[in-house]
């Protein structure tokens, strides 16, 4: 088989990288080792930056997100058991859309499937060649166990922080930054309507937690807990005696609970490695870089990552213009750092660190406390959340 | 001898307080362990915020400031060898001024000395009794051994980090906070033009250094070296090669070198006692908290302790209300912590850690790239560079 872009790893990254080269006239093959059904169910982040749901809309990919993704004007950091709102439309005349990641997946593959293209789901073995040749290839087990191959103009490695494609690429030539935060987010979905209309991220003695939602009858909720927590220590009574100890506020506060969905506890983790590419494989999304949740950055990066890459391969598929594939590393991690810093910055203002001193506290409830007061300081947060223009980066 | 207010300490907290409580025509002594001109000489802080020029203007002690001051309507973050302009009044409608903390203390003693008030220099054993009662008292021994004593209805403690105003205060009774960073400044004064308009604030692989003046024939820089370097290490010829080396600039930066007048090595360090009283005792500036130099607050929180401290005095002498008193302390606090944070913050920006990792590096970089590229973040620093309102806090 031939193809000009070999795309391995159907999430984001890779069903949008298709998506926009379709538009391009550019053919792909995408591969997939998960199951159709558990991509499109694997519960992942929920908020779609400001120029995410732009670059979706104005690639038609935008249609449901329009019908059912919930716009989202500000969101409330509690401190204190006072909630102080940062209006984000107000400050960057752009909401946030809350609208889960695996329904951005479903909505991507029924896109691709209905135009026909090759997107290839249960895999296996899949295993990258001649990465720093003209025609790189691409071998894997189909869905019926024949082996099978592919050859490429271009791989785009956008299988996740577990794939192979970083993988594959020789550790002498990647440099890798990397922090492990001392504490994970338990993560709850459940079947009952948000107790508030925004999302609430929330500073206290107990430790972090977020009252968010995915639609009008679902709940996301978090807690800060230490990185080797045990889900199985945790019923689902005491979840939400813990979520309500936190989510007080001095007016009463009132946490609605119900069936919980489901619940795990995800480690927290930045990660970046460095370039993003290697001869002709080109890393986007988790691949190359992991942001913890806080910011909810980590699916705006796959797209951002992504809609470079389109553009790059579409020069280079075209006019045989190699400079956008050269500088498409270079170009990423302007965003990518910029990302990293902000939810490193977010994480750090708003967890318990388990070996923080008297002053660190201090200085979250100053740096808290500022930002509540301060229209630039607010304004700073408003953009980095609701995310900076792509021209601006 | 009887007077209202006994002052620990003829630094800028002292001095500016008896200047306010006699233009409230209240009676007051300050005591000072040094001499006049030792106090005179000493070489600290250059950098006045615009709410404390405001200050020194509007109570009669700005008239050599205005003359002589020099307003800096911005300064420059050096980083990657190219300068990003902070546009401190542009930003923020005002300008900070550069004026040597000693020069604010000649002019203070010089209209403390003019208006006949007490001021006394050289006094030793300085010891404070009965804080807890409605009379506290000052023991000492004046300039001739004498031994003096003094009856006040109230003390300020304005004798610095290591005086006795806060070691007078039971451990039991204050919490500290603080924070020890693993470098100092070298600090030198040198006889030559600046080199620069503007005060250079600049990241730089081989450690930060700060290009700043007193005058247009006094520069003043500073480098960060280990906290136990020995200046008998750094020959003139040493200290100027290393600091050109890091002001070194794409375009060819030129640093004009002289004779050098003074140098010093400067922990760095934040240290915050709460609370800032026990009972009749009031402490201000540094004998309650210190700032590391980089965001140029010390003097400026000094000065605003002092505003908050002469007015709930006022209250006290003329109205026998004692509610400025009682929330002096945590009045001051939201000052201090803000000032607490913004210095922690630019010094963790601009500063090498000797235990950073190469992701501790990317995230600096990344801060400093998105400081001088926002305009909200860009504000958020001049703000509190400049100096937050009075009233804002």
């Amino acid at each position: 088989m031939r193809t000009r872009v070999g795309i391995v790893g159907a999430g984001p990254a890779g069903l949008m990288l298709a998506h926009l080269l379709r538009l391009a006239g550019i053919d792909s093959v995408v591969l997939e080792r998960r199951s159709r059904e558990y991509v499109e169910k694997r519960v992942r982040a929920g908020v779609l930056e400001h120029p995410t749901v732009e670059l979706l809309r104005e690639t038609g990919a935008g249609e449901r997100l329009d019908r059912e993704g919930l716009p989202h004007h500000g969101f409330a950091l509690r401190f204190d058991g006072v909630d102080h709102r940062v209006d984000l439309s107000g400050l960057t005349g752009h909401p946030i859309t809350v609208y889960g990641q695996q329904e951005v997946v479903k909505d991507l593959i029924a896109l691709r499937l209905a135009a026909g293209e090759p997107l290839l789901f249960d895999v296996s073995d899949v295993a990258l060649h001649d990465l720093t040749t003209d025609a790189p290839r691409i071998t894997w087990r189909g869905a019926d166990g024949t082996a099978q191959e592919l050859t490429c103009d271009v791989v785009a490695g956008c299988d996740g922080f577990h794939g192979v494609a970083r993988q594959s690429i020789p550790q002498s030539v990647l440099t890798i930054f990397e922090r492990a935060y001392p504490f994970a987010w338990l993560g709850v979905l459940a079947r009952t309507a948000p107790s508030a209309d925004e999302l609430i991220y929330t500073y206290h003695e107990r430790g972090f937690a977020l009252h968010s939602m995915r639609s009008p009858e679902i709940t996301r909720l978090y807690l800060q807990v230490p990185p080797e927590e045990d889900i199985a220590d945790w019923s689902d009574a005491r979840i939400w005696d813990e979520l309500s100890a936190r989510l007080a506020t001095r007016d009463g506060f009132t946490l609605t609970s119900g069936p919980i969905l489901d619940k795990g506890v995800t480690p927290m983790r930045s990660f970046v490695a460095e370039p993003l590419r290697h001869g002709r494989l080109f890393l986007a999304g988790d691949a190359a870089h992991i942001v913890p949740p806080t910011g909810a950055k980590g699916m705006n990066l796959a797209i951002a990552d992504v809609r470079l890459l389109a553009r790059a391969v579409e020069e280079f598929v075209r006019n045989k213009d190699e400079r956008l594939l050269d500088s498409y590393s270079a170009d990423c991690l302007k965003r990518v750092w910029r990302a990293e810093h902000f939810s490193w910055w977010m994480t750090s203002m708003l967890h318990l660190a388990p070996d923080a001193d008297p002053f660190d506290r201090r200085l979250q409830l100053a740096q808290l406390r500022y930002t509540a007061a301060s229209d630039p300081a607010r304004t700073s947060l408003a953009e980095n959340y609701v995310g900076l223009a792509y021209e601006r980066l």
